[in-house]
């Protein structure tokens, strides 16, 4: 039972570029606010930060969109090499039509552009008249995370959970949602209690990775580069390896609206 | 700028029933722990024990189906006196197959069952041979959220919001929206750039209101109705008055998924 939650960003991380260390980084940051890690604490990190620590930047104009590409970016009215770059990072289109393009990732998530990120996406070093740049997701998430628990504590008591922010269908405005997740289980069965249909009701099963995300994504706030990294403290999980993000997908044939 | 929240359930609340006065008891209960709330806060409320308190009680024994509520029933396998209420509280049917109604309510939003419980859902003095008992959400839950506004701070220095727990289309497991808002934008616009679009991006808007749901459907955890009221210090927000939750709610006319 939780009955005290603390959420803090890391202060002062700076905008980070390929090959840049950023539990090295974190750390620092951490220990020049006299701040440190607890067992027990979960680590929210931007994919965005992930992604620019990863090397994922796209220099679009060297992008050369396929014949399918241009066709969909025609239909949606998108750049195409923007759209050349969606579709090699999807499976699947699951919404098309005039300014929105949703996918399913491949990592097995359904999300605008898939999650291609067209802001603050260039490299500290970009070249002049190189660009315009984007910033793709992470590769594996999962394992980004996991690098993340163990080089943030050696032990391994944390967990660490990346997050993008998504939209939503029926809903305005996007929410933080779990991309990567190492440490803790993202689910939570809660009761197994049976509704009047006589099964297990789906609602007892909380997505906490996603809950967590929702958090951090209302602390890292309006600049989301600027606040890339929140502690949650009180959190009571169990520590669990072999943890995935993939757990809070469901598959496209269980889904009344894929 | 968020850089530290608190989040924390008020601790010992009673089972409550029709008639109920929720903001005097949280009060109560605040004061026994020497605890008080702030100027800021947030004051997070699970429509569970808004909809105890206003008595939305639905003894399904006196349901009578209507003839459509009987052909659905049959079609999604569940009990037609249930089916009954949930159409009574939708003004349409979103998706539908054997075990599962999504609906759109009479509110705006979408989701399972109308937001119908069946969970700890019968009042505290049921008659014996009474039930099954069924929770309908409250009536109006924008204006019981203001109701427990005045009520817990007469200068209305506060936010509160009623939350419910969904289900989501793509992905496993339900996290916390908001329903019901009083004292704050449930919406906040981030940056207003522009994609390669030409478009301001839709995710500069941050639903709010949502990701402290979220936050408070974590912390609120395993047993909602014994932590269903969770404050939450440290969101910066300016006070409004004439919020409402619809506002998170996408028309239908505007959805790639309704």
């Amino acid at each position: 039972m939780i009955s005290r939650l603390l959420a803090f960003a890391v202060p002062g991380l700076p905008l980070v570029g390929a090959g840049d260390d950023l539990a090295a980084l974190v750390l620092d940051r951490l220990a020049a606010s006299s701040l440190e890690l607890c067992a027990g604490d979960v680590v929210m990190v931007t994919s965005k930060i992930v992604s620019r620590a990863e090397g994922r930047f796209v220099d679009l104009s060297l992008v050369t969109p396929s014949v399918a590409a241009e066709e969909l970016a025609r239909e949606v009215r998108a750049d195409a090499r923007l759209v050349e770059l969606v579709l090699s990072e999807s499976v699947s289109v699951s919404r098309k039509r005039a300014g929105a393009l949703v996918v399913r990732h491949r990592l097995g998530f359904v999300t605008a552009n898939a999650g291609v990120d067209l802001s603050n996406a260039a490299p500290p070093t970009a070249p002049a008249g190189s660009g315009p740049w984007a910033l793709a997701l992470p590769r594996d998430p999962d394992a980004s995370a996991e690098r993340l628990r163990r080089a943030l504590r050696a032990d391994g008591a944390l967990a660490v959970i990346i997050t993008d922010s998504f939209g939503r269908p029926f809903r305005v405005g996007t929410v933080g949602v779990a991309i990567g997740v190492a440490g803790l289980s993202p689910l939570v069965d809660q009761r197994g209690e049976r509704d009047l249909f006589g099964r297990v009701l789906e609602h007892t099963i909380a997505a906490r990775a996603d809950q967590l995300a929702a958090l951090s994504d209302l602390v890292a706030g309006q600049a989301a580069e600027r606040q890339p990294v929140v502690v949650v403290r009180g959190v009571d999980f169990s520590p669990v390896d072999g943890a995935s993000a993939r757990a809070l997908c469901r598959p496209a044939d269980g889904d009344l609206y894929a």
